[in-house]
């Protein structure tokens, strides 16, 4: 087998995790018609069988063991908080030759854990991260067309193997996605910034009114903006609440940047200085609509 | 002319202020055929001839005292900050038995602003505010349907006769509108939470990030989540800067009760406390998840 050919064909593919991300990933991995041969690693006998139901794995199992003994190519995708004990279970049964890579939202914790428990596999260990997603999780919300012209970042460290990075690249590379290497430090600063800060300012903003005495008729005054502005609050709780913990070391900083910004903006208010409000706003303006712009 | 019937079939129609709001009550006021004339006044000449091209309106002038001089129903669709400039114009022309409405994101200092200026004529002023928008803005912006099920409030004065009332209302009720009465200072209170507060943190976060080193990066790895959450940005930030100024004694409360909440958030972090941040997340959630429900 030639580990260069930068095709799935003559891979097996192991998912641990059926949720949002694993199931858009098989879904996806079918759709192209990659040609290799894929399992899974899912919860429980309920989620096995939904996975035979809809076609999507030739074998579901609930043990990491039995699942990964025969694979080339495990994609680690469960939740943040459960990547430690997932890398435990491979150590003991982990293929010599096979790769490791994850989809996790943060990327020093999941390395550290990586690295705690894979011994020499940690050399073929490609840290990883989609950006893309919903608010919504489980199996049944995801889709093939998730990581269609999203970026992956991947976070190789010193010891990663070119080639086992290689053979990430064409999964992702062959289910549409646009591939960036940087490093997990600032991966992990990067994604503080532009996505664990607003799931904290949404929940929070949402916690905020709901426990306001007379919540249930604000809610019924909010209009659009305000269903944008807090669907990321409807993501998962304990999915989040794990990112930000593991995430801490880079969330803090840029969340105190962001209190010391909101109490100018608030010393504005209290000043009536109109001005520097109008000032603040169109600054933020201009970088969201070169933002909008830029995507579109 | 029977002053109860509920219809605009008699009303001459003058909208004075054609951004979204303005543009859109004609063009649904033209898509109902309501069969009122309506006239406008505009910001210039430009924009006259713009709103001659689509069709939209009898007569287009710049000048109030022209446009309202044989109006039976006047709706003040100007910005926050123009307002009491437009209330001054209206105290020399306005007919004697015309009603007045406003469309102004703030009631209580619209409130003051008419009150100060249209003397008698107060008592057929009705203070309105549909809740409805996006974060465009101008005549280009506007479209028929906008109203169509979105609630707008009216917060009627002790003084405001109740066939000025009735006329505003069937006005809204022609072009789709569901229609809710508060009081003036609760209106404030309600929208401070649900629009005010969410536009300042939105635009806080624009601001904060795009005075990071490595803004245009940062921006590059953003997701979808990340859109949704900052379209509000791209709001006006003149419009804004003068809503929040004006609406200031409802603003800081509920802003000072979000930073409070925040520094409890931020603690939490700081104490890797992750069941009290995944007990946060679950409450606002659940809010959140029932707020989608009702809208849907």
């Amino acid at each position: 087998m030639n580990r260069t050919d930068q095709s799935l064909e003559n891979e097996r593919i192991c998912v641990i995790g059926l949720g949002l991300i694993g199931g858009s990933i098989i879904r996806a991995l079918q759709a192209k018609g990659c040609g290799a041969r894929v399992d899974a690693v899912v919860a429980d006998a309920n989620e096995a069988r939904q996975a035979r139901e809809l076609g999507l794995v030739s074998e579901a199992s609930t043990d990491v063991a039995t699942a990964v003994a025969k694979a080339t190519l495990v994609i680690v995708a469960v939740p943040i908080g459960a990547m430690a004990g997932v890398f435990a279970d491979l150590a003991a049964a982990l293929p010599a030759d096979a790769v490791v890579t994850d989809t996790g939202s943060t990327k020093l914790s999941v390395i550290r854990e990586a690295q705690a428990s894979l011994g020499e596999g940690f050399a073929r260990f490609v840290p990883g991260h989609p950006i893309a997603g919903t608010e919504r999780s489980g199996l049944d919300a995801g889709f093939a067309e998730l990581f269609e012209q999203r970026r992956v970042i991947l976070t190789p460290t010193p010891a990663t193997e070119p080639q086992a990075l290689a053979r990430v690249e064409a999964l992702w590379r062959t289910i549409g996605a646009r591939i960036s290497e940087m490093d997990g430090a600032h991966h992990d600063e990067v994604l503080a910034a532009t996505s664990h800060l607003p799931h904290l300012l949404a929940y929070t903003l949402v916690d905020t009114l709901a426990r306001m005495a007379e919540r249930t008729e604000i809610f019924e005054y909010a209009a659009g903006g305000f269903a944008d502005f807090t669907r990321i609050a409807s993501s998962s709780p304990s999915l989040w609440a794990d990112i930000v913990t593991a995430n801490h070391d880079a969330v803090l900083p840029v969340l105190d940047r962001y209190i010391g910004d909101l109490a100018a903006v608030r010393a504005a208010i209290a000043d009536d200085d109109r001005d520097a409000l109008a000032a603040t706003f169109q600054r933020a303006k201009t970088a969201r609509d070169g933002f909008a712009m830029r995507r579109s």
